[in-house]
């Protein structure tokens, strides 16, 4: 079961931290950019960052999450450079989270979670346009909009995370509302997360429906850990945005599991700040990042 | 301002519809699918059937909807062919709504709006990944993630809907719960529609930022098109979901302005309830849904 397998990694790196490929061409040393004029080219260097990068920390973490809306403003060639990412990450381990927050009618649904999670049919034969371990989606369109994406969970073996506390400054003005029975947006949308995972609960306790809590909200991050016993977290929002070790600790359980902690600029554009090489500052930072998560989370322990 | 060009363009057709381009390879007819076998073979055989069924009905209508889940399952060859028909039905003078329900944080909402409705900046030159004329995006984040799409729509002259109350028979599980101040969730996310939309009014009386009201739910249709009196409406729902021009009747004003009505499988697949060719089919089913659309809203008229 794909959340079992990737607490397993977790406990084995002794790491819950997600390097976020949210790679933009400015984020990129002058030695990559210089010359390029065309998308095509700006998906190649943005591929050769990622590779390189990964190279240098792969065996530190158990995951990547790649942010599509990055590789989408390259069009076609972004594409095909978020797909390339994907099959590196996997070829070197790691678990992958495809951050598309993608949502919509059952049969449409269905399409999003084909190209993700799933296969599509082509010609009587079976293609997969990209072969992420899970995929962010939000929910605002109810059951019929998930349910496509928990079947292919339960028929690949692949998970979600669905959009619960976002870690951006306006995400109160909708999930922190109060609802007439006296729950908040938030802790509706994560009753409905717990609810679709119910059936995918695995030996750690944990199913394949996660939910995405920011860091950036620890008070409501501490109400879900208890209300949401079953759901794992991605945990946006530390570093760049804001958020330390110590305000994501309510993420997790008493065994330091629960979560896994996302972090983007604060690895890809580490060398900005320190100077050397982007890889090597990149690798730094991760380690840096693991001491500062274990100083909260201490051992991280399935027992 | 886009949406008077819009109304414009409807009041000129009389025909407040949107052709969706949500094609799948199991809509072609055989003659069509015959032999293909890649990923690249159904994504061109796809861009010749949505470029003659444009052909055979850009004269009927104003605008077409084209659903970016049906293309990604192909991967970069997907999006390759959803740009393509962006261009396509551009060129024949239609106005063009990506359907992707985009929604991020703002640093990367900023990508996302970059990729269909702005810019991205490549090597000190701009660089254009798609050029649509309206974006559907998701609110569930707030302001904040709303943000960057909005700039993009007073800096190039764009739209977006944001879906307030889906067509889905789940939609009401999140959107038609009652908050604490007496509001359904589906009516506080439209009163944010109506204010992100309050500083881009057109000369018709709506703004930029226009809202997806489902036509399978007449009463809150009823009740958003009386609550957002500047809020444009994309209406899915009407045929293969169920919804008939009398149900939809309430997302219109009296002068029978307010919206657009999309029609996917509706005309796409028309031929295969009817016999004939795909696109001569498709045609008369645009001719038809017009005629079901005139009897409920008559005559069109700014006046």
């Amino acid at each position: 079961m794909i959340t079992d397998k990737l607490i397993e990694k977790i406990i084995e790196k002794q790491n819950p931290t997600a390097v976020g490929l949210d790679t933009e061409l400015g984020y990129l040393p002058e030695e990559l950019r210089a010359g390029i004029a065309s998308p095509e080219e700006a998906a190649e260097a943005i591929f050769t960052f990622n590779k390189t990068l990964l190279d240098h920390v792969y065996d530190l973490i158990p995951a990547v999450k790649v942010q599509i809306a990055y590789y989408e403003q390259y069009g076609a060639a972004g594409i095909d450079c978020f797909i390339k990412t994907v099959d590196y990450a996997k070829g070197k381990g790691l678990f992958v989270i495809a951050d598309c927050k993608r949502n919509d009618i059952g049969s449409t649904a269905a399409r999003y979670s084909a190209a993700y999670l799933g296969e599509t049919e082509i010609g009587g034969a079976v293609s997969f346009a990209c072969s992420a371990d899970f995929l962010t989606v939000n929910g605002y369109l109810g059951s019929d909009g998930i349910t496509p994406f928990t079947d292919d969970c339960k028929k690949h073996d692949k998970g979600i995370f669905v959009l619960v506390k976002t870690s951006n400054p306006s995400s109160g003005e909708l999930q922190n509302l109060k609802l007439a029975d006296g729950r908040a947006v938030y802790e509706c949308m994560g009753d409905m997360v717990e609810g679709w995972g119910a059936d995918t609960v695995g030996a750690y306790g944990y199913s394949a429906v996660g939910a995405v809590v920011g860091a950036t909200y620890p008070e409501e991050a501490k109400v879900l850990r208890k209300r949401l016993p079953h759901t794992f977290f991605l945990i946006p929002g530390y570093g760049a945005q804001g958020a330390n070790a110590e305000m994501l600790k309510n993420c997790f359980d008493e065994k330091g599991l629960g979560g896994i902690v996302n972090n983007s600029r604060g690895i890809l554009c580490a060398y900005k700040k320190t100077g050397g090489t982007y890889f090597d500052a990149a690798r730094k930072a991760c380690v840096a990042m693991q001491e500062d998560l274990r100083s909260v989370l201490g051992e991280i322990c399935a027992k």
